[in-house]
């Protein structure tokens, strides 16, 4: 059965960092500490960036990061994800991720624009751009996941969208052990989701304490 | 040495209740749900609710509760918690905890009122009341604690307090995996924690998360 997956990683203070506007740091001075555990894994350092010797963490952290991927049979981001906002005038913009993107599965790009041609990847990954209510886009995700999962792969306000529209299976999030103080705020108008969804915690070697939500 | 100690009960999206206007639920509708598995503990049935019996629960929950009241010398809470912002007027109001309060130690209550003449109670709980900087009234308390720990036992105001002052040693909060979406938020302006503490953090079989900033 094909369920909707949202994996966040955020601070303890319930923050996903807001995006930086430096080209150098795009993803803002908090993601380094925020993401230091999952980068660490060994799923992390294989799936996304490259690593072929086997090196990073193999504890809890790395089954989490592995969770994620595993399963997966199509993917929905939003437009600031793939950057349609950094580039909004270039046709020729493939996204952040080189010509092999580490999605490996069709993804849906959320967009309020005209959408474009399909961009058919390296590795297995499509790019998909869909001007439509995220129910129609989730549609066409799970048909295209042919019984395997829907990864909605943010940013943090996609993700929220479909938390708040009740389109979540399971809610996965990796909590730093550290206060951020500001960004985008997670928790705000889910109240009582756990009256929907189980609640399950447990805590990493390296501190992060993982939070999944599932029903 | 003495240490600053504070425990908090919140949500996982970071709110203390804030208290109802209900006398007959005096702490609010949320209250009950975030310190659900805490007063099931055998420490809690036996120091505020007064069971003889070795009712409660025995795991990891109890251990937190019985560190909250090991080793405490003397505690600080707010007018509010003490009740003077309910009966202002009344001059014979001696706190909501009846003749034999549970604090068994010098409690030092913080006013913007002209202080009252301490209360002796039965069981070692005395009740002081001071209109001074926050600083002052902590190095009574740790005087009046004698070696032991002094407690800053709330309201969250008092604690956050406290807190932004960088007065406290240790900062205990048991997270219950709720989201209450509303009422005091206790992590505002305290970024940065984990530069100056170090954490800890371990999951209940309840499913609390305790978190523990020490240093």
């Amino acid at each position: 059965m094909t369920r909707v997956r949202v994996d966040l990683n955020i601070s303890l203070d319930g923050y996903s960092p807001a995006p930086g506007t430096s080209p150098d740091n795009p993803m803002g001075e908090d993601w380094g500490p925020l993401v230091q555990a999952y980068t660490a894994t060994r799923t992390m350092q294989s799936r996304v960036f490259g690593d072929t010797t086997g090196r990073g963490t193999t504890g809890i952290d790395d089954r989490y990061a592995a969770a994620h991927f595993d399963g997966i049979g199509s993917q929905i981001i939003g437009a600031a994800m793939f950057g349609l906002h950094s580039f909004p005038d270039d046709p020729e913009w493939k996204g952040w991720w080189d010509d092999e993107p580490p999605f490996r599965t069709p993804v849906y790009v959320l967009t309020h624009t005209a959408p474009r041609p399909s961009l058919v990847m390296k590795g297995g990954t499509t790019f998909h751009f869909r001007n439509a209510p995220i129910e129609d886009v989730l549609a066409e995700a799970v048909t295209a996941a042919g019984g395997l999962n829907v990864c909605v792969g943010g940013g943090i306000g996609v993700a929220r969208d479909f938390l708040r529209a009740g389109l979540v299976d399971v809610l996965h999030v990796a909590i730093a052990p550290i206060l951020i103080g500001h960004g985008n705020r997670v928790w705000d108008d889910l109240r009582g989701l756990e009256t929907t969804h189980s609640v399950m915690s447990e805590v990493a070697e390296s501190g992060t304490i993982h939070v999944t939500f599932t029903r």
